[in-house]
């Protein structure tokens, strides 16, 4: 928090029409938060929140009550604001009512966010590894599932691990493999498919994918895999982010294939937290950052995607597992 | 759409850093639509999108093409925004970007979405249907499932009819139905237990609570189902909001029980669409708005709420069977 109450006194992060993630970040407290705001001092945050969230906060049950405690709370000249999260309606009428100077925190804040705490790492890694072992009993499947049956058998086997999906869950199988971002149908099983799943526990998301192919498929399955080691022998801290991606977009350029999207972002709170991977990425990885890399190829007829979650390290990044 | 076009001369609706679930309102293509926007004309809705979205949108590459796409499409003066979702960044951003005088139309775009269109109200009946037909399963459970197993099941239910939750089911037990916003725990099933739960349909949600109680809660049930008559035999096209909810209000009053949250609020594409019926309500009922209307006494030791979606008629309301 340190760099951020350098250029202002006082975060207001509001939930109002729209929530923030951020407000889970500064306060750690899980539910919904509805109308409430953490107010963040260098030393402590205060929460101001309707009666329904007694206990932990300042409750109002009104808008002028609501409105003479921000006042009491929000005694400062220059006060951070997150500009990519805070409706426009919303940023008038706060600065209407404590005036000051605000200033918008949003790129210290997620840069903040992007470097994981102890407490976090623990979380995504949990995370992950619910989601590695439901893909481990994908292999073992043999009923022979819809992409819908089986993208709410995934579900369902998240809630009984005490997590819930971080995205809605991508089963596609044959053609439906060729888009990146396929819904699920009620198409039966066939090869090749393509599983994209994420448990989220207690507030951190994790990014699992996995192509199953036919013979014909295996070399590319191979190429795919390759790119994803490539890069995750390359990254540590350091290392520009777009120097990862030109990697992999030269590797399969060798093969005449192009990258379609990033080749990967971080993940955390949400299951896209802040920073990609591209061709233009402007930020250089630092150690405890972690990141779901999911190279892909996607041909006319069918795709194969490939994603693992890595933390990045001092000297070399880690696979989750 | 008549009314909006009075004072803008085209509406821009973005999906950025936050999502505006204007943009199914105003499309009706489902789909995640990531950092894409539907510019709204009188006559036609243009879309501008990643490539991933190929097919009905103007796809851009990078930022220069994206910025092209919308100065080309864009040549107004007038130009509307929802102030209640677009962030205070890209408001500033876009403005810069576009010129011209920026309107919000947050306020026009709800009321509108208040009132449903003819498939809206289907989506709703099938979304409410499916809600209903997992609470007859209840009535017949025989297994003695915890709160979070229970939750599991009714959000693995709601997939298995295509559907998925609008909100996180809420099963509570014993004292926890004390708390109108409880979080599913380990705790074994007893009596009394509320069951707060809602289908997404194609887009569109449900909301219905239950209450079990034990013989000596069935006095104070049977007010709170009144109460819940007495509100739906008074909601009709004309009606103002607050009279509703001072209806309820008084009718606890007399038993020495308060209102401890909104009576209502509206459904659709949210769970929470847009208004509530409070206190200080500043509207008034119109035909073919939905509420789900929840009446609900909190006492130290437990809690019931008996809730239900609400279609309002020309003379009359019917609750959703």
């Amino acid at each position: 928090m340190k760099k951020l109450f350098e250029t202002v006194d006082v975060v207001i992060i509001a939930n109002t029409t729209v929530r923030d993630e951020n407000f889970f970040y500064v306060t750690r407290l899980p539910g919904m938060w509805e109308y409430s705001f953490a107010v963040v001092f260098p030393d402590r945050v205060e929460i101001i929140a309707p009666p329904l969230e007694e206990g932990t906060a300042h409750t109002y049950t009104n808008r002028r009550e609501m409105e003479k405690l921000l006042k009491r709370m929000v005694d400062a000249e220059r006060i951070g604001f997150n500009g990519e999260r805070l409706p426009y309606n919303h940023f008038r009428y706060l600065k209407k009512l404590l005036g000051g100077k605000w200033i918008d925190v949003s790129r210290i804040l997620s840069e903040q966010r992007a470097v994981k705490r102890k407490d976090e790492l623990h979380l995504i890694k949990k995370a992950c590894r619910i989601s590695l072992r439901i893909v481990e009993q994908l292999y073992q499947m043999d009923e022979r599932m819809s992409e819908r049956e089986l993208a709410t058998e995934i579900e369902h086997e998240m809630r009984k691990n005490n997590a819930c999906p971080s995205f809605d869950t991508i089963v596609a199988y044959g053609i439906h493999t060729a888009s990146p971002h396929h819904t699920p149908t009620n198409k039966r099983w066939v090869l090749p498919a393509l599983i994209d799943l994420g448990a989220k526990y207690r507030g951190y998301s994790s990014d699992i994918t996995r192509s199953f192919v036919e013979r014909r498929g295996k070399k590319l399955h191979e190429i795919v895999e390759n790119a994803l080691h490539m890069a995750v022998d390359e990254m540590k801290s350091g290392v520009a982010a777009r120097s990862i991606y030109k990697l992999v977009e030269d590797y399969f350029g060798r093969y005449g294939y192009r990258m379609r999207h990033a080749l990967g972002h971080s993940i955390g709170i949400n299951v896209h937290d802040g920073f990609s991977i591209t061709r233009n990425a402007d930020f250089v990885l630092q150690e405890n950052m972690v990141f779901a890399i999911e190279p892909a190829v996607y041909l006319k007829r069918y795709g194969i995607r490939i994603e693992e979650d890595v933390v990045v390290g001092k000297n070399t990044s880690t696979i989750i597992r």
